[in-house]
């Protein structure tokens, strides 16, 4: 039973094949060819909108750095929650892409910003006092890194008041998708449409090899060509772009990232159940998406390490369990008979 | 007629097949998969050494950034060929992941240093002298940019020049496969045994969908932790690595990476050959490769212009064609009967 | 009344006759002059040893920075207080010169790194851990950012803490001669003896135009020529070295420094006890140092803001008042007086 | 006899008078003092213009890259002389403070960029072909590395073709005063009204003990507050400001700075005659400054290493020769004497 990561779980078989598809002939290198031309008529589409900019990424990390780069000079800062991806997981990507920003932390429970605190840290901000490092951009991740999903509004609201104060906005999507189907908002309605400049979109959790797409919308456009130097002298210019291109295609195809992240969702959903059935077990955070955090008693947690369960211990004393698009009813079966020898 | 680059031409089928049948169950992420751990042994056999240590990246530009970047510290200086890729066109990627190295550059024809200039720049070096920033490192590329290969004598000589001076070794091997099949030399000739610290081995060219293998060989293992953290912060760590080993695997397994690289530099010959026969066309460079660099009298360049056959002009005015292992005899055969309207 | 910062006072004239005697004739650059080589022997006296080098620069941030970035890999963390002024008050220095590395904050009260804190962070440090950016070093400050001193014997066990981690320490000493002065420790106790590789000893707000020393000690000194080579890159190597070196011989020579600091915290418990003997006003941290944090009634801070005293607001919502060698008994009774009328 | 640089001289007189003038009382921190505001005085009537922002800055090589991290990009590069002092120099200080911009060295005569030279590299640049980096800015030096001095005219007109690219201009003006003297322009001519953006305008080598200004004029000034706080995170914001303005504005005062920098050049002229009357000494360069650069026959370099003569020998052959506001007519007899014995 592997509930470790949805990045441990293959690729969806209509990715490979498109893979495979686009194996013919000679195409233009460097996001030259074909499928991609075809894949910005997906993303206009997908995302209600031709006012956007794309550029295709094999790396989450890379995709986000990228992203803040745009938004947050060398002599600014970034804010985020205390347990963003961006500053817990990526090993100083942030700050080594934009040349030496830095991260302006901010409490909040389950992975979301606390309000106060944030107008706290904005109504402190003052790009005048030289000494100090002022706010340049709002970095929010849905779904958060604890499972849970910010509604649209909070996404306005928050990214409103930063636009007050001057600042740009990213949103890190890793688990988008997850985020779209438990809050049943639309792609424009969470990105663009709540204020956000540019969006890293993942579809690699969600079921692709390796692809990210980093959306660039409205006027921030016009930073798009320095994006594009960013990700060649970083080395996310990849020459066969076609290979990237063709996994973002079969994903938006017939809407298959959110079937599959639906289908994740409602697996956890249904796993959390199995787990809460069990006296003693409580949630850490909703489960808004496709990751579950639990409180597990000793005798429960013993059993799990006993059986070789795969899933990570949490700072704060949980556990957490991702399911993904494979993750099987007979998985949860088994993880139910496991629980009934406890 | 596609002559434009051999990151244009599609991958060989059996690196889709292999990304197919890699593409089953759950792995752990990161490099702990099955493939990636086949992957080791295929190396060490084709290194003929198991005093290695290797990282897997999609970018040619990554990887010699990466390399470098365990090579030479920030207060120091890389010595190349003035026309190096790393100079030319990887748009200060060796200066980002290094942290603000220089490169100090050397002069020579096809692509490869002159020795007198490589011995005066390493003469004129004085770590001590701290105004002045050191050589700390050499990068060699083959086959050059110019589409010239270095024997592996020269390999060996200009390292243990650099060597001698406590300068560290990197080859940028993003050719090296057409390198090694017009030397005859063997992959360990051309890298460790000559000297080499840091090998980029480039398979995306050679027949790969994006696939660059970093190689780490004796004393210099002790930074590969240092390697991965840069690739860890640079978004070159990708979680589903098993799809980049798979690639890995299928150019080596059976020497394909060979077979394939063999056949482009034929098929380079043979176009030379075509070309060559056209009085008033000459060769830039030597080919021993499978790149053709010629100059054209202006009545054929205008013709191959008004045809669309894709090609570059190359700095010095000759013109650059490249064959890949897709290159057709009837590509060979078109171009001939394009010429023979002139 | 001018309670703003030690850095609006003007220097010792002690300092500016040294200035004034070195400048006669010609001397080496960079280092190479005569009084430059006196200072040697100054510091060796100063902290009874040998075992050390030095660099002198003009700025406190870039000596902070310079110092780190020996300490410190542009892949690894600083641990120190979330008030320090390397966080604070350094527009990223230490993020610049490192090129990239992070800084891990630690809470605690007064300007003092809470222990269990620091027990947490360093259980928690996993350098094999590739995701995370682990810690490298630990910068611990005295005289703190509110004005407290660490005893030796806490620097000795924080910095025992962090060795047995692997961590490098510095010790940010911008007050240095204030910290020494309230705890009776020697300059040798509060550096290499309690196990600091690098010290930045700060003279500018004890009494010195511009002028701090970098002091590297024991093993760390392998490391020196990389300090230089930094420094020399970042602009802190200046030719007519011989200025900042008369300052630091000024303020070593007779034991300027420490008279000076003396004084300064002399006046400051003076000032304190002015300000605390109103009924209302209290002290936000110990007066250990040259600097007062209060908390003031309304009609207090009304009454100082009326009278233009200069002091700053602080987070947390005291008010910080800094003495200096040049505060007068004139200025205490002028306050007194004022706080009469309330 | 001590001709090794002009950075070994003492500072003038009036400048250690200024600095204890200076020391009167509590001042302002960062710039906020009485003296900088009455430089800005000086600074306008000199340059004959209120359109211009300055810092003051210890540091020449600092200066430098300061002034070009706010004209050129990360992703950008700046074209300048192979001898530049931010390419030789400067121990990869530009491509630190930028971000990791590249330099494009340029070929030239006596340190002046060859016109055909700079004409190619202007009209091969094309910012929008993403793999190669772009020039973003062209760097001048006056006087220059050889001791030679551009014209005016020749500022203008490789500044006018810079521009018309899109580049943006800096000039490096650390011994500036000596090209004016030699050409008879005056500082807005050489500067502004040439088109220069950003000039770093050197005091150091004239006679300060250490005191640059950058000077930032018309549209660039909106690039000031980047510049402060690259100032600042640098190290390059002196609390104690009030000391380098007071060098300044001695140097400026009565245009002693103008007077120290004829003098040094006519000595310079007048060692140069006595070098040549020699046979077989030979100018390398015209001495247009206070540089002469010689070519020595063996004989009497034997002679004046013998006498232990302080000077450097120079890339290509010849030895640099640097007369400063001190050098004194009795160095010049001992010269004439020591020549003499061969």
């Amino acid at each position: 039973m592997d509930f470790s990561s949805d990045t441990a779980a293959p690729a969806h078989p209509a990715v490979i094949e498109a893979i495979a598809a686009a194996n013919q002939g000679n195409q233009p290198s460097y996001g030259g060819d074909e499928v991609t031309a075809r894949l910005r008529r997906h993303l206009s589409e997908t995302f209600e909108t031709d006012d956007l900019d794309f550029w295709l990424c094999a790396s989450g990390t890379a995709s986000n750095a990228l992203a803040l780069s745009i938004l947050c000079s060398p002599i600014g800062a970034i804010a985020c929650h205390e347990e963003a991806h961006i500053e817990r997981d990526e090993r100083g990507a942030p700050e080594f892409f934009s040349g030496g920003a830095k991260l302006r932390l901010l409490p909040g429970h389950g992975g979301q910003i606390d309000e106060t605190a944030l107008r706290a840290a904005l109504a402190a901000n003052n790009p005048n006092f030289v000494h100090e490092t002022p706010l340049e951009a709002l970095s929010l991740t849905n779904l958060t890194e604890c499972g849970t999903a910010y509604p649209t509004s909070k996404i306005e609201q928050f990214v409103s008041l930063a636009k007050a104060e001057g600042l740009n906005a990213h949103l890190d999507g890793a688990r988008l998708a997850n985020a779209l189907a438990s809050t049943g908002a639309s792609p424009a309605e969470m990105s663009w449409k709540a204020g956000i400049d540019v969006l890293t979109l993942g579809l690699t959790k969600t079921g692709a090899i390796g692809c990210e797409i980093i959306l660039v919308f409205g006027s921030k456009r016009a930073e798009f060509p320095q994006l594009q130097a960013r990700a060649k002298r970083s080395g996310h210019m990849p020459p066969k772009m076609r290979f990237l291109a063709a996994q973002a295609e079969a994903m938006l195809t017939d809407n298959l990232w959110m079937t599959l992240a639906a289908k994740a969702n409602q697996t956890a959903r249904e796993f959390a159940d199995i787990l809460c059935a069990k006296p003693g077990v409580t949630l850490a955070y909703p489960v808004d998406g496709n990751e579950v955090f639990c409180m597990l008693p000793p005798k429960i947690e013993a059993l799990i390490r006993k059986a070789g369960v795969k899933c990570y211990p949490w700072p704060g004393g949980s556990y957490r369990f991702v399911c993904s698009w494979t993750t099987l009813a007979s998985d949860l079966e088994a993880m139910r008979d496991l629980l009934a020898e406890s």
